[in-house]
């Protein structure tokens, strides 16, 4: 099945702004992971258990930047290194893609979109 | 199977421009709504018969934005709920994702990307 | 299964800049075509042999480019055409988006992202 695109919560909040002038490139990883963390929230809610997950397929960073930003791969990575490290190298690696966008919904700094093979 | 971006027709013209200095939010919905529309046409065309989509899976929300746009979801859902009134909850609802790029093929308003599961 | 965006090589190195105030329309076609080449590579690495590719499904063109910039699909076209060459109309015709990316990683001039179905 296919999951939607996930903005960031800390503790209810969204991480907003755009990289890097309103937010840091360390400051938009640790974003990406909370974006992340909540797809993995998701996934755990829809399928009862995280051992039902066969392969992390797909994703997408979508990083709201300036229009010279060019290290969006290091911002996605912090999604990418969580998935790993929870689901392990078979199941959480992944085929990705990234880019800077103008704009997000609600200012948020990162959406991340993850397409998620079940068992 | 994975239907392509549909720029949208009123009466087989383009809905063109940047949301929301050069076409309002409410114009913006609409033009939603349209694009939906023609993808719809494009399923029944393409399957003969709307009886055949088994689910709408998922839904890319692309609008041509300013760069401190952040209302891409109320856009968006001028899509959405068209697609639920059509097909129902059940075989309509879908995950989804938007976000605000510089800029469009033919200064198109929006553009949006949908994947259908067929029966 | 889904392949990831790819960056384009000439000769190992990625054609970078902004469509069309750094890169011409005829380059960024090129850069289009060198893209796609790379993502046909992948594919042989992958699957061993290109017959195992039973369809070219759905293609994402990112261009980076400037905000009034209109013509997106002439430059996926140089990818798409490619795909055709390659595959033949059967094969190597899919579904299609397309849009304007303000900034993209490594400040390339155009992503390419691929989902085939095997064999």
């Amino acid at each position: 099945f296919l999951s939607s695109a996930a903005p960031q919560t800390p503790q209810g909040t969204f991480v907003k702004g755009r990289v890097p002038n309103e937010v840091s490139v360390a400051d938009a990883i640790t974003a990406s992971k909370l974006a992340c963390a909540r797809q993995v929230n998701r996934m755990k809610t829809y399928l009862g258990d995280l051992s039902k997950v066969k392969k992390i397929v797909f994703i997408n960073g979508k990083v709201q930047s300036q229009s010279d930003f060019t290290n969006h791969t290091v911002v996605v990575d912090g999604c990418s290194t969580f998935l790993v490290n929870v689901f392990g190298e078979k199941v959480g690696k992944h085929a990705r893609t990234s880019g800077g966008l103008t704009s997000l919904p609600f200012n948020v700094t990162i959406e991340v979109e993850i397409i998620v093979q079940r068992k």
